[in-house]
């Protein structure tokens, strides 16, 4: 005789293992862009480079002592390289590496969201 | 007689007000994603619905209390529904609404990136 409800829990069971797990890559990546101002950081840096007052401008309401900080923490995670041009006087810009212009389309994609639901 | 410098201040300022400053609908939709947790709910209920217990077995390590606390807020936003199917015993389902499916391009290419690059 079938135990019809172990037969049910076994198929449900299936069904979810069948499926795509989350996922620590993807965990880690919500965590490092998702972290306040991050994101913002990295999109305006996908039109090019900037400076440190630039990047100001182009996000409202983020202080220097953030601004410095998250810097630093996407430098360390190699998506931002800061570059010093040596002009008179020498110059500091911030740009995005190979690894943060790849976060592109995953930035543009959030962006369209952005403005179609929110 | 130019004022070298200052042109100089002029171009630059120009050069930033030209680009796309970031964006409040945008900066929104960042925090709310990558608010610890949502980002993963979000992204194991891409491939259909499902109930709590399977949530919990497609993200690991997320407490009772926090998944259904990170539910009540995406229901609120309107992103996931809550659906009761009236069977015996009744059973509950989470699903991406609309605005949750439309999210897919998003977190599919921020899993691309993560895949890549940590």
């Amino acid at each position: 005789m079938w135990d019809v409800a172990s037969d049910q829990a076994i198929a449900d069971e299936d069904r979810v293992l069948a499926r795509e797990s989350c996922c620590s890559a993807y965990h880690r990546a919500i965590e490092l862009i998702g972290k306040r101002w991050t994101g913002a950081i990295v999109f305006v840096l996908l039109d090019g480079p900037l400076r440190f007052s630039e990047v100001k401008v182009l996000v409202p309401d983020l202080s220097d002592r953030l601004l410095s900080e998250r810097m630093k923490e996407l430098e360390a995670e190699g998506i931002v390289e800061r570059r010093v041009i040596d002009d008179t006087p020498v110059r500091v810009e911030y740009l995005l590496t190979a690894k943060g212009e790849a976060l592109e389309p995953a930035v543009r994609a959030l962006k369209r969201w952005a403005n179609a639901w929110l």
